[in-house]
């Protein structure tokens, strides 16, 4: 049996050009070559500039690449966090995102929204003394999404800085970046590629902040700190020795969705998300959707109760080269999620739904 | 022009059976399937237990899985120095890992020696506050290497931790774990795979420490402390997506080193390490070693003065298909650097000594 479609909200399915692209790489020997060189540097700037225009980035704002989104949490609060932080938590990642600034010794507000639920910018009021601001865009554990409207409205209530979480979102949602301080993902999620490079985008308030608590004396980190990151990020190098390969898969793929167009991809998405929310709105159907609040429901991890379990449905897929995610944490049992990202065609989501429809009961 | 054999010091030339292992890697779809199932776990848990039999490993030793050796520095000094470190400074990457302890607040012992020379035990005296001692086994940046003997005889010195930084030379060196605390290296450098993959092994001693600290209420990080990052470990997991790929890759690589076997990759390391300081020594050749006191000279990473600039020399090289480092920092003009790693096959190794000696002048 070859493996199937992955449809599980990250690792997930490779964009399909990938193979491809690893096999230039091998023929270029790219893992070989030095990422203190031209050639790396010109590749690392490709990347840089190819999400710049995929996502309408200013230029004043910089892209820096870490190694996770985990990587990102713990560097954004050592960075900008002097004494305390708050959290909108919704799920396991909003969470552990939250736990983060207890390990650094922060002081934090956390504020709660049940799972299945998220944030409406007038749910938010924030203690006078917090500095920065950490939302989710997309719970991965949930499907629940904070709408891209309401998170710009938080600029209005709130002078410090945001931090968005769209770790399994971008490059769908369409942010104005003039009404947030920081955005930040995953590569293994929407953009298609292997696990091991988280990518951060930053602006000068960020980096501002950051000067400002090292001056006071306050230990920002070491190689990861904010200004060494920007140094080398200004030669088109990071401070140690990265995920080379990754690095240049990101610059392929990034070309690869800007040939497609930035607008195709988030109608695409779109469309592909109500296909999945009818199917969940069936009345003698299985699936019911976990995010009941249409307002909230994620379009690119498609959460839903099932009375069958997620085992079941994915040994039945499993015989036509599919798979899906099972619930999170508590969720295990009775949740699906589905990851629908740009790597997962249109005709492949028809063809997913078909097959959720015909599951034996 | 096809890509050159890299002689670089890392990244270096892929071991030659990677491309093939990625191969099986993308026709699994390894890069899309979930880092919290059985088919991660299965090769995590062969990637260690391969290289605990690679390395004579003792069974209470963890291996653990983190982005890079600058990574393992910083996670080094904050989950186990509470107040000061020493570190032996002998080049640029004995330096900076030096430089991340001030970064992180800790007051810090520095011992120094001239580059391109190396430390014996008896050199070295402690202040009696030092928590734990840093030690480079191979200077990457000039070629110097302590001696294994003299590594094991600080024990009789000191009581505190030992951290041997062996980035550039591991599997090579066959240590004592009786008389070391803690190992680590990266897996672009010997191991012949693609960069973005630090492997730190610690002993009981080291977890023990971390754990007395975080009760003692200091900070030891987020998702990469090490009691966090042990208990995943137990799981053949890792607390945060990792790079999953690239430890499938290390997983099939150490298997190939085993069918090598050990002591056969360090003759060969020996033997090739050996004719290219014959080459070094001819009395009219252009070359010098670098390193002077042929006690410290490192096995893996050659380097050398030169008379030709390294640039005229890779020109040259690079018409035969080969390239060789250039010196480090500022020695860029004047030395090259030369990898002998499993990658490079005796009969490489012999071409390149060959093309070496007919550079033109």
């Amino acid at each position: 049996l070859s493996a199937p479609i992955y449809f599980t909200p990250g690792p997930s399915e490779l964009y399909p050009t990938v193979g491809a692209h690893i096999q230039t790489a091998l023929e270029a020997k790219i893992p070989a070559i030095s990422h203190r060189g031209k050639t790396y540097q010109e590749f690392h700037g490709r990347a840089v500039s190819n999400l710049r225009e995929l996502l309408g980035l200013p230029s004043d704002w910089s892209v820096l690449f870490l190694s996770s989104a985990n990587e990102i949490w713990e560097r954004a609060l050592q960075n900008t966090v002097g004494h305390k932080s708050a959290h909108l938590v919704n799920g396991s990642f909003s969470k552990k995102c939250f736990s983060f600034a207890s390990d650094l010794g922060l002081q934090t507000q956390k504020l709660t929204k049940p799972e299945g639920e998220s944030f409406r910018a007038s749910d938010i009021l924030l203690e006078s003394d917090v500095e920065a601001l950490f939302v989710t865009h997309n719970e991965t554990s949930t499907g629940a999404s904070m709408p891209v409207d309401e998170i710009h409205a938080l600029r209005k209530q709130f002078s410090g800085l945001i931090f968005v979480d769209a770790v399994s979102s971008l490059p769908y949602p369409s942010f104005d970046f003039s009404k947030i301080d920081s955005v930040y993902f995953s590569v293994q999620k929407c953009f298609g590629l292997p696990a091991g490079l988280g990518v951060w985008l930053v602006n000068n308030r960020v980096k501002d902040r950051q000067l400002i608590l090292k001056e006071k004396g306050k230990s920002t980190g070491t190689y990861h700190r904010l200004d060494e990151l920007l140094a080398q990020a200004e030669k088109n190098m990071t401070p140690e020795t990265p995920n080379v390969l990754n690095i240049f898969l990101l610059s392929k793929v990034t070309e690869d969705l800007l040939n497609k167009g930035i607008g195709q991809i988030r109608r695409e998405t779109e469309e592909k998300a109500s296909a999945l929310y009818v199917l969940c709105a069936e009345e003698n159907g299985y699936l019911r959707p976990f995010v009941k609040d249409s307002l909230f429901r994620s379009a690119t991890t498609i959460v839903a109760e099932t009375s069958i379990s997620p085992s079941e449905i994915n040994k039945q897929l499993a015989s036509l080269g599919m798979a899906v995610g099972s619930g999170y944490g508590n969720f295990k049992d009775n949740h699906i999620r589905i990851a629908n990202f740009p790597a997962h065609s249109p005709l492949q989501m028809e063809q997913l739904i078909d097959a959720l429809k015909k599951i034996n009961r």
